[in-house]
């Protein structure tokens, strides 16, 4: 299904028919609407004014358009911040309140602004809890965005102490847990704590560890609480919500998505990409700037099946250049319709287009819409059409599930755990994360991803770059599963409390291989070191940790020095230092024909996708590429030799 | 004339005589004095002491030197900050009050310092108004320094709410030209405004382009009503300021010059080379560290004798090495003397050298002066006797005019919308506004910088490298012209308030080219895209522009994939990408040649400037170049075979 | 003597027992107890536990250790902070106070801080008076790191105040001693004067230095009241501390261990190579990545050394990789052992390893220690024993000295002159004193640090890479040596209140040698001009003085326009510019074969070190060496074909 993010209030009435008319000619279903729009419904303290939105929805609905509605609480209006002043974050790094005049300006600790959300969101299901357009809801708006999960405030600081209060019971056990007895820490009561923000130097990293599952607490019961007030009164609806990427909420996003009907993406392939390789020689940078990079996307939209616990939707497709990236390429013409279908390919039940046309005023008054401002149709407006007739042509079914016997393990923690504790500059969890799925995705392997106490028992391959905190449970259903693993280096070397692992790192998971990690050191990211690998020489770099006492496993791969970089029993892989896509690509490639996963060489920039008995082909590439695809295949869309840019499907 | 700034209070009363002497046997006219004096001469709060300046004129005055006074309210003193602290300013992107103890730490806002800033100019004003010696007034000392046009603070805030209220009337107009509903950012009322600083994410566009006129308006406020004070009490003393680059003021600098007799800039090549190259690589680096590019200060020298309207002083020229910029290099030998004869070629009639003596102490003492600490003579004294001489022979008019038929359209609004609305990081208005000034210069052609609602009558080539916001006014003036015109792009895609042009860009432009903007991309700096013109293959890069609807129009460049890049008529040209010296100089070439504005086959690093009668040639080279001059040409000084770093005349 | 840091506190007391016998079995001495344990020792306010103290001291004491007692006051502990928030210290770069939950979270200028600190000292002093197994105290721990000196507090600005006017008694002296008519600065009273932080542009820089100053005397003036206590309490207990590189105390660091015994170091070759390396390239950084510079910890070994007046210790060796690098590189095999050589070479008494075991939880969790955190060995167990063998093999003297006839001159205020009037951004103090250092260390010279009213007396060639500030006395004291001296640029040129120097740089120097420097140019770092010193051209780069008027001394070396660079007559060379190593070596190299000073042509990256009758040899390279040895050579260990990363010794 398509859908579009309208904004009836920035607009004269008197378009509002007419757009509703073209939606429905471009053949979109839903509409989400209200998202910002708080000031407009409450003008005043109290003083509601809907009728706009009545009108709104009663026009489109009229054209067969369902209506998602949006609680509006991004964006607090002016009355309500002066009203109550604690409504505004206080910046961790500099401890200044941040102001009134863009959007997410609230603290998740403030009781003011919590109670003003849970009203708004009230008086909105109350409204439109009956009304026969309105399908569904999404709460707030990207969660997180901006940096807006921790603040530094007076209220964060006591919502921080009954927080520790409630975890640890009594202070001497966070004492001991801590470890505050190093630098003469140690507390007395609770109320002693401040937050770890603006310290002499380093703050205690449990301490850290403790604030940043806090505020991630703050974010889900706020968001919870809304959600339970939606459900009560709106029990026909869906709940939703558009998730930025996961790197980018600091928040537990399983638990933030649990009480969803599912999840939602918005999806920015280009300025996404224009943020990761800001860095990046021009060479590289260019490769990908007007397509993305043909894993970034994908990344996401598996991730956020991962939290959705099945199919997912997109609600915000890019449509054209952005406003927010360093830089702002065009994308490539037929780029908006190739990403349509990367995003059903690995899930999307349905894919919204942000937004309905280009705003005329404000921040994002250079992001493109699928109109432009004058009212004129967009380049991305052709794409849309030509996607919905290849849904029809194809008889894609959006219902279907993607399937796959891989899967990579995703938790928050181990992003917190590798900010808190560097130990070199140049360990990026994100980075590492995006290599061994980018591995996995080169030799054609679909990809879950997992919650650390997620369902195993559909994987037989089991992949883990980063997972420092580890707890019996999980090892009991690693031994449980049948699946292999293959942790990266750091697994299993902290306890909960971020403190080091008593018997050495991998910790608990010697329980399932035997080996320890006698010392860590870390490199800048231009220096490397052999890795020899079955007579083969990779790069060994960034991390790399000395492996000791290794009983009962196998060595795969050597440093230069001729001592074990990758040991491996018949359950788990343990690799013990950061290394290049090559090595992972071999390592996973021999673990899969191991284990019977089917893998293809696929050619450069070619990524597949499987989804129901569909095999979708994308060509990122600037020539024709043609797919191994099976004898058998029947194409449904296109042929096995992709042109540029394109995507075929067989089945 | 020849002048230079002096701080007798600096020194000892002894070598006043002495300086006074050497001054008059240099050749000097004017002594600029009392810069920063405050404290020297009001040493407590109401306690006036003048006896040392009275005898310091006396003794100048007394070898027939002629006096120049400044108010001296760039520095207020101890005692007057402390009486009302509200003096100091706030530092917009941290919220922290800036302190004393260097200079310009004051608050345009702070009424206090207001009326205590009039009061001073009175006190001086009305004690000077008629010595015999004392010819004018310098206002403060390069206003808005240091980024000092902006302040966050409660004042700035009120007086911010105060001018919106004026400016827009009632809050609807206000909600109606920004877009505040947009992100529910509506108001109800003038006092919920606050600053645009310290949001959670970028403020809002329009709410930032009215604090930045706000901002140059107090400014503006604040300069005149000295200037009036000064006008009243002192009618027959010319009045002057010496201004900083034009993108360093943040601030209308036509309207901030428009009541002076004229304006003066302060000279210092090095130092701004050192800061506008600060990326650049060592070859590039190298090749102007020790005399400036050709371009850099001629087009400070072109943008003040346009505020000046006419002829420009340089008030203070740089006579070797400074102190401030991240290097401070040697000029080479000669180049006191070249930058002088750059002054006089582009219309200044007075060069006054900063200072007489290197300062023994404080923040300058690293500073160059005609003279060392110790009283020696430093090389800038030989290069002044020279160009004092060679004026002589040369019979050279310094009150001749400038006069070409080609003009840069400048207004600093285009400064803020292009910082506020960056949508590329790459792009850089002082860059782009550079760019197409140094093209025109090294074809030969002199330039003048003319507002907006300026004189065009004299020009037939008048070119704008970036004016987002026109209206019916500047449109109707440029059918009334019969000039050809040059837009760059982003020209006419904003409104007054910075929202979008309704019926796309070039907005109102399209009045007098049929041409619109369908989509922007932006690129890194580093990435190059072809642009072919007449079959030559030059380089988009940046900014670049989607063009629709073309009508009567003819495409005279073309992006790769053969759409327009460049398209022009009869009384337009209008370039949509950001692109490469060469392609400028291409084309303003071929305008030049079809206008029949004299161009010259100029060689590298050599320029030339045209006063009155006299044609100069500038060789900014290593090596004798041979300047293409008419064979007409009459040799004033040196001949068509410029030595390194040396100035020919020809008539 | 070998030694060990250890906290007792960290552990369960059934280890000690264990840890004692351990620490025996390995030959150590000493252990230092209780660095940061001022909570553990002081839980509530008045409420002393010295019980586990007393256990831990008497179960390493049974095992015949010597106890080293630190002060614990780099941790003041929770409710001492909250009972006397003044505590906490203000950052002078954004004014916000820096808060609990590291380390060092206390204010110089805090008076409350300051008696408590007493007042623990004095307690613990008192307990352990007596104790027949204490030695010693350390006293507070790395002091002024962190940048801990400076804090922008409202205590501090009132010390301030107080310490101007002990210091310059009357308001006049003091606006005529910084030149506070520049810029209308003038004070009227002490109390008007703020510190010079948070300024508009850059501060005053004589106000800088005062400032500077004052901080100093803070940070002595409570380190000296300190040792007071303990030396009065317990005279039969030496005095130590543990010292940061000199470069980050931004303190007087010869008037900071004056009271001292001796002086301790702590070693940690790679973090500081680390940092030291952060801008350069791969192949520059991974060189010594795992070894650290030949010269970096050595010249700290000096440095200490010439604040120790004589033999030091090393405190806290680095046993393996560390956690605060920007990235921590493990150290080679065998460089523990090297690096204790090295120590010992350099003038260590005793040789201390931090720490005992890795800690298990906070800060410093990723830090080895000679124990793993599961009380394994790690791999510097073995390197201690092998380095604690060989000194007893070779029946290495630790009592014997340094003795050296070249010395380089080491003050503090050079580092704070420069870093105020950087003049350019390339001018690094670390790094031309470095320069200068290792020039001198690869010629095989022995060096002292000396101060600037220290003992000249040994020396034959005394260096001065820069020194800005001189007086009469310094004069008189170069006159009366028989050394000749090197100084390098900026030598001279400025006054005891960062004036200019009157008669032009080199100020004083003029005494020594006739010279005078015109003027000075900063160039960019990549940017290099020839520098002629007999015939052979080097580079002249960062700083560049221009010499006139030289009478009676000899032209070295010439710029590329045949100026002098270097000049010199019997009892000065002054070095004019900043230059490469390849002209310092050459320059070093002649003087010394004048003077009679040995000079040996040793390999790349191998350096020598004499103590006492001994001769070591320390390869830094992956390859054998061999030393050009005399001939009379008797190799005490090893051999003039030194391995890599090996040490050899000879008499």
């Amino acid at each position: 299904m398509l859908g579009v993010c309208y904004y009836p209030e920035h607009w004269p009435e008197s378009l509002w028919q007419q757009d509703a008319q073209e939606m429905r000619e471009l053949g979109l279903s839903y509409v989400r609407l209200a998202e910002f729009a708080w000031s407009k419904m409450e003008p005043a303290d109290g003083q509601y004014d809907f009728a706009w939105l009545d009108k709104a929805i009663q026009t489109l609905a009229a054209q067969g358009l369902k209506i998602i509605l949006c609680t509006p609480t991004a964006t607090p209006p002016k009355w309500l911040v002066d009203k109550y002043p604690d409504i505004l974050p206080v910046d961790i790094h500099t401890g200044t309140t941040r102001g009134f005049g863009s959007r997410r300006h609230y603290d998740f600790s403030s009781e003011n602004y919590y109670r003003e959300s849970m009203r708004i969101t009230r008086v909105m299901a109350e409204r439109y809890a009956d009304h026969p357009a309105v399908v569904g809801w999404q709460t707030d708006n990207e969660i997180a965005c901006h940096d807006t999960t921790h603040s530094g405030s007076e209220n964060a600081r006591l919502a921080f102490q009954r927080w520790l209060e409630n975890e640890y019971g009594d202070i001497d056990r966070l004492n001991k847990a801590w470890g505050t007895i190093f630098w003469s820490m140690e507390y007395q009561n609770f109320s002693q704590i401040d937050l770890p923000i603006l310290t002499v130097t380093e703050a205690q990293p449990s301490h850290q560890l403790a604030y940043r599952r806090f505020s991630s607490d703050q974010v889900i019961r706020y968001h919870n609480d809304m959600i339970e007030i939606l459900r009560e009164l709106c029990p026909s609806h869906f709940i939703t919500h558009n998730f930025i990427p996961m790197v980018d909420t600091q928040t537990d996003n399983f638990a933030l998505a649990e009480k969803l009907d599912f999840a939602c993406y918005d999806n920015y392939p280009l300025g996404r990409t224009d943020l990761f390789y800001a860095d990046a020689g021009p060479e590289q940078f260019r490769r990908y700037m007007r397509t993305g990079h043909p894993d970034f996307s994908t990344a996401s939209f598996d991730h956020i099946r991962g939290i959705s616990k099945g199919n997912f939707w997109i609600m915000e497709q890019q449509p054209g250049p952005v406003n927010w990236g360093h830089h702002n390429p065009r994308p490539l013409p037929g780029m908006v319709r190739f990403w349509s279908w990367e995003a059903v390919a690995h899930g999307a039940e349905t894919v919204c287009y942000f937004r309905w046309r280009q705003a005329a005023f404000a921040q994002e008054q250079m992001h493109a819409g699928i109109k432009r401002v004058d009212n004129s149709k967009s380049i991305a407006w052709q794409e849309v059409e030509q996607f919905r007739d290849e849904l029809t042509a194809t008889g894609f079914d959006l219902t279907a599930k993607v399937n796959t016997r891989v899967a990579i393990i995703m938790t928050t923690t181990n992003q917190w755990v590798t900010e808190i504790e560097r130990q070199g500059d140049s360990y990026n969890h994100q980075q590492v994360e995006f290599e061994y799925y980018s591995a996995l995705r080169q030799l054609g392997i679909d990809v879950d991803f997992v919650a650390i106490d997620g369902d195993f028992s559909h994987y037989s391959l089991i992949v883990s770059p980063c997972l420092p905190i580890v707890d019996d449970a999980f090892i009991q259903r690693c031994k449980d599963s049948d699946a292999h693993f293959v942790f990266g280096p750091r697994s299993g070397s902290k306890t909960h409390d971020l403190t080091f692992a008593p018997k050495l790192a991998p910790g608990l998971l010697q329980e399932l291989i035997s080996v320890q990690v006698a010392s860590v050191e870390t490199l800048r990211a231009d220096i490397h070191e052999p890795l020899t690998l079955d007579g083969e020489v990779f790069n060994s770099n960034r991390w790399r940790e000395e492996l000791i006492n290794i009983e009962g496993a196998r060595t795969l791969a050597t440093y230069a020095d001729n001592t074990p970089a990758i040991v491996a029993n018949d359950k788990v892989t343990y690799v013990a230092t950061l290394t290049d896509m090559a090595l992972l690509k071999t390592l996973f490639k021999s673990l899969a024909e191991r284990l019977q996963i089917d893998v293809l060489d696929l050619p450069e920039d070619v990524r597949i996708a499987r989804r129901g008995e569909f095999t979708l082909v994308f060509n990122y590439s600037s020539e024709t590429r043609t797919v191994p695809a099976p004898v058998s295949a029947k194409w449904i869309m296109g042929s096995g030799d992709v042109s540029p840019y394109d995507v075929s499907i067989y089945r």
